[in-house]
């Protein structure tokens, strides 16, 4: 099988560098082939996502992704910065479904703010829907008819596109602990009306599990108050956006978190890639934790590849070392990037 | 003075009738109108915002709200919900301002699913933009070209609505640490981008206020991570209707929570409420925090009458409440609601 490597700006190669050992230390038959995205494809061909970069992906089983962003490109216009890369990577390949994981590896109980007895178990599944919402809607500047200066977006979800991600949402929680909330703000936005419509009607093919539906603000509450009540989550491209984020806090870090993007419940053409950004601020510093990228990695053999045993001796790889107490800075800990790599590959079984 | 009692649904008149309490102890010349509002103005007249129920707001020198939504009129059309009363006063008093303080009271440490260090020396605002943004849009059900049910919104800002919320924040931040903090997604909406731009022109006028920027991702995971690390906070009003319930959190408990909503800086025509919901589980069992309803009545007094002094009384009364040991059940306590209400009575000085 064939990985695109797309490391992009920041600690992006750092990190990504970390998970590509690993997935070679396993003696797997997989090929890399890498690209540059986002700075760094602006920097090398003048666009973030080079067609050249478009293609390789589009022709990998899967992409391993690291990170975008880099604040020299801020001013640039809006097709041109680091982010559009990332958005039209998504588009051009039809992820529409982003599944994040956020679990409390046994040991980073400290690492989180929030207090040990109220993380404690904490396993959740945030399912975001990725191509759609007010991120690909009509946009734009203009002027009002009083001559002001106006920004607008559109947003909006049409019932194919709810009916696909609230299938991943159940067919995940099925396979879990049968839980699935679905989160929107349906009391003020019609497009959550229809987003609740069309999830009511799509349980109806999931006698097994237990739907419930929460408003956004109150979700962006309990994921502070009771996060382990929650299974898994089915959101929207913007409010996933923020809860996920948001959720990283539980587990400690958002360094330990890895996310998949797929385009179909089978993985093919999935990307992978850590939560994290870019981080401008620690790149090059050899300090990021690069356990979000192995596991991202882990995520890659499990949904694109097919091979959910190689997929969990990654994880447990990386839960006996942080169990062993490695740690980067951002866990506490003064390990760097390679040293956490290193302790990784030591547990590897 | 005249204020209009608009308590509403759920539990809002049981924590109103608390507020109520401890305004007229206090001996001023106030004098109190009640009108029903949301699942009670529909069950009184067939509308959520009677119209008598305006006029009255519109006339009173400041609005006591309590809480509106009832799950008995969920299947109304929209028009016809609660939420619609609550919508409809902010925009008929063009209430475009919500003021919404999160602080922790000396003794709330542990009441906080924050660690105490976290939380420690709470004291931020959010200024949430309240009449414009993808809340008033255009908004409806269409089907799409190809036969789909459709939900859609219209996001927007314009330079004007931008720059008298973003006022607020800098003179809000101006009487405190100086530190304002826009939050807003600029990387990816239209939208964003204007309210940046406008921030940023405002910000010339306030050279002694510190302004950053954040994304909204990055702002809920910030208000977990380190959330006293924030003095204000200017946001949009879904992004604003998101964080400010997670904020609440680090609080301790939502029922701790007062909010005012300004048409401007000088108060006039203010609504002022407890920035928790109806809460239809507990309603009528007396087990309802009456805090942040009596501390929406303090707001009241400095934002609308102007009597600073006052409103610290009651501050005061409730901090030494709490010290005291008084505790409703969010906070882990037995006492009543009306027993809290008698607690901040007897510490008011
Ligand atoms: C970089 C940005 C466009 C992106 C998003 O908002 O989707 C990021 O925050 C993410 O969550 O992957
Ligand atoms: C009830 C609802 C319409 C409202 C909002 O979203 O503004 C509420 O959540 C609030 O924050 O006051």
């Amino acid at each position: 099988p064939l990985i695109a490597v797309l490391a992009g700006d920041g600690i992006g190669p750092e990190v990504t560098a970390e998970a590509r050992r690993v997935l070679e230390a396993l003696g797997l038959d997989l090929t890399f082939e890498e690209a540059p995205v986002g700075g760094a494809g602006y920097l090398a061909s003048g666009m973030p996502l080079p067609p050249d970069t478009l293609a390789l992906a589009k022709r990998a089983d899967a992409v391993l992704f690291g990170a975008i962003g880099d604040p020299r490109f801020d001013a640039l216009e809006r097709r041109l910065r680091p982010e559009a890369a990332l958005l039209g990577l998504r588009r051009e390949l039809g992820l529409f479904a982003n599944i994040r994981p956020a679990t409390l590896f046994p040991g980073l109980e400290d690492a989180s703010p929030l207090k040990p007895e109220v993380v404690a178990n904490l396993d959740i599944v945030i399912v975001r829907e990725l191509t759609g919402d007010v991120y690909f809607g009509e946009k734009g500047h203009r002027t009002t008819l009083e001559g002001l200066r106006q920004g607008y977006d559109h947003m909006s979800y049409d019932e194919r596109e709810v009916e696909r991600i609230a299938i991943v949402g159940f067919e995940m929680a099925k396979r879990r602990r049968r839980k699935l909330c679905s989160v929107d703000k349906a009391n003020v936005l019609e497009t959550s009306q229809l987003w609740r419509e069309v999830v009511n009607e799509v349980s109806v093919s999931y006698p097994e599990v237990a739907l419930t539906h929460m408003y956004v603000d109150n979700a962006a509450m309990q994921l502070v108050r009771r996060p382990s009540e929650f299974d898994v989550i089915v959101t929207g491209n913007l409010f996933g956006d923020i809860l996920s984020d948001q959720a990283s806090m539980c587990a400690g870090s958002i360094g330990m978190l890895p996310s998949a993007s797929l385009s179909d419940w089978s993985g093919a053409n999935g990307m992978y890639e850590p939560i994290h950004g870019s981080a401008p601020d620690i790149a090059g510093t050899g300090k990021a934790n690069p356990c979000a990228a192995i596991l991202s990695a882990a995520m890659l053999l499990r949904h694109s590849l097919a091979d959910e045993a190689s997929a969990q001796r990654i994880e447990a790889a990386v839960k006996a070392a942080i169990a062993s107490g490695a740690r980067t800075a951002d866990l506490g800990g003064t390990l760097s990037t390679r040293e956490m790599g290193d302790a990784v590959l030591r547990e590897l079984v």
